[in-house]
């Protein structure tokens, strides 16, 4: 039943919109235990100078680059192990941490670590959730199982695994990873 | 910037207006790098008789129940083994997997399996973390450190964890658990 | 897709809501193809203390009666001879016209010419449809058969008929009625 | 008194809009006695991409074309015995009932049945009355006289007559014809 | 043509809305040259727990004062020599300024200054002007003619005056005069 | 707290909007409160087909000039002395009053009143204050101090005036002027 209007400054694109229309019809969902077909969402552009708060104009930024299309590229730096490219992905205070790692802050840092790991790994993706968090970060989380090489050649896959990420302004700022992969060496 | 206006029939609570004002402003922040104080949202609230959609009046739900308090309770319950009282909050075709489990069913499963596993284990929370599928389960992350007692009865503690849980119509449907625990046996 | 919003001052009943959301919803898809469900309307009551033209508060008047129901109690009275009764019914400058009658100003005209024409007559009724004119008057109309029987004490049924009403602030000021009982008589 | 607010995905005509004006400011006043200058209505707009139902942009359909333009095309097509343009101007289903004919499926079988009852015959409209049915048709009466030539070559004019049309999606589905001509008739 | 929709929490009084309803009518045609009818205003009120800004609900503090009969009391008081009540209605930091006072900061000075003035005057209004000032004051203007005696006894009238007040809170905080007293000196 | 929606139809200009939202901020604060970080202000604007009132589409007029522009090009033409340009931005009706000089209809007759009384004067603004009245007239004060040199050459300065105009449809209809010359010349 909720009808939405959102009212915003002109100059938002075309998926800008669709992405605020798809983000209120889940928010409100989380409440009212409406179907989606229930939910409408109307979006209003005024121009910018017939927008005012405390007695000023204001300049609207642009739209935050989508945190889940952020992370997807930077998983997909990290697997092509195009380091640098992934470097370029980090906000300030970037920390990861991984199971047994404890934090870290650089990429070479992970990569060195993961050496005696597995020799490679890839991510077979089973699902993306994002959400704003109070602050001005935005959280996702991606979920899947890996697959790969231990480091003596063996071929492992299934195993699963979920990351958690921090993205500020379009920038990965935190990573923490679960997996079961201490699990599956046990089993092995 | 932006201003969100709701619209829904007569007979919300003040909780239930108050979760809805929140996750309104979070969900247009994931979009909007507008800072919370930019943020306004108003809900109106239209008799029954002043609704209608496909020229029918509507009857609307009760709110949803808030899913981060489902997943509290039930976490609550696992900690202090009332099992039957946890399995209440369980929805149909509940499914849990734990790290090394596979898919369980029946919380009894669990316990029996975890047996080998430690004498018993706390959660220490850093955070929760809720949002909406576009299907109908809400989906609660909880993460934090585990501390107990390995079934030697040696004290462990700071293992890190992260739950993942669909919640559907205040029920818990699914719950996927990663942890550090066979990281940390490794390191005993 | 459209979302009709009506701003009324408080005070009216839950069927003058719901006659307000029905005859929006049939008016915006006399020109826009989308089917009811598409259809939805919010009615937003204010306080009369917050609504002002023209720096003036209004008082609204009550709604008006449905002329539909108008329509059918008049019909009723006259089928069951309550003159009196359907006189009250009458607004200023009433006027009728039957096939054949010309223009008649009181209901004992009719009753009157009607004497030669048949015994009594019962309608079945089709359908009613109203609608609004431009100006004061809501317009009904009325379709269906006449059953009853012809001065000679013949049965006649299923002659179609057609009823054209203006109702003016409930009253009813102008009926036109047209029908197949000339053509039934020549087939008689 | 009453304020309405008509949001449409962009894209509607002036006409249309013009069009949608009107039918709400008539709809309203069915219920609330205002007069027309208390109605205001307005039109927002919205972008296709800030529009959002279900989840799902949607794409809204062409408005439709005015129903009373749609019976005075067809209308001039008979009169001017162009019945090749009438009967593409005829939808699915197409049925019309005339006095004394029963239920008649193509043009040609009227014409065949009118031979007997006059030479030509020619409306002379004294109003126009239309609006939308809970289904899909649109309805629209017309009234007024009939004037023409007898079989016999007399001139007869100022016999009342009414149609009731319905049309759906801009054709006519269905025509049923009142008048006096019987009547009339009886009394040459 | 202009429609003003104005939004706030719950629980301002009707004189409250009223009150807003004038002022945000005269503050558009300001600008727009509409006739006042064509002007419309509706408030919305929204409860508190359907209002949210900056993450937060927000209590509504109590409407001001009207500063237009705030003027009036100090006015009145003063005139009445009733120096107690007018000096409640000061606010801090209240300074006013006569014809040839200077800045005075205690009623008292202008009453000793006013001695040899005049033995009483009183004001006759013409009118007053109320608006809002960028900052916390409203500012007020009374204008009209003063009567009364000078000091030798004889008695005058006529003589234009001019205040403007700035009330802050509800509290005059700011007096400023002029008049023609010294002019009409010059001409005894 | 307040959010104000003001619709108008298309095509005023970006100033024309700025200050729309302005006098709105301001006018909602002479009731409410509010520190002007908490009212916002959205104006939208309707295609001129999709606004109606009283079943007619209504053509907006140009919005009108600021009147307090249009007292300062009015004082800048006089203290210039550019007589003809003032004149031309009088009104209708123009009437003016200074200190003892009674109503004035003709810029002329007021140089020549002012002959005796100074050389020339010279205005220091302190401050504007426009507002509407609830007739067509804008009000506009403008207040400050003059200097300038009396007859006889001496200079003066500081002497505290106040203005009052009217402004109709961007014309000057109404001056008055209340100054402390004559006070002035007393202590000369």
């Amino acid at each position: 039943m909720p009808v939405i209007e959102l009212h915003v400054i002109d100059g938002y694109t075309d998926d800008d919109k669709s992405r605020l229309c798809a983000v209120l019809t889940d928010a409100v969902r989380l409440v009212v235990p409406a179907p989606p077909d229930a939910v409408t969402v109307l979006i209003h552009e005024v121009a910018a100078a017939g927008y005012m708060r405390g007695r000023q104009h204001r300049t609207p930024a642009p739209a935050l680059p989508d945190p889940t299309q952020a992370v997807r590229a930077f998983l997909a730096a990290m697997e092509a192990r195009e380091i640098d490219r992934a470097r370029e992905m980090l906000g300030a205070g970037f920390v990861m941490e991984f199971p047994g790692t404890g934090p870290l802050h650089r990429l070479e840092d992970l990569i060195d670590w993961a050496k005696d790991r597995y020799r490679f790994v890839t991510k077979t993706y089973e699902g993306f959730d994002a959400l704003q968090s109070q602050g001005d970060a935005a959280i996702v989380y991606c979920r899947g199982t890996l697959s790969g090489e231990w480091p003596n050649g063996t071929a492992f896959d299934g195993i699963r695994f979920i990351d958690r990420f921090e993205v500020t302004g379009g920038l990965i700022t935190k990573q923490d990873v679960w997996n079961d992969i201490a699990e599956m060496k046990d089993t092995k």
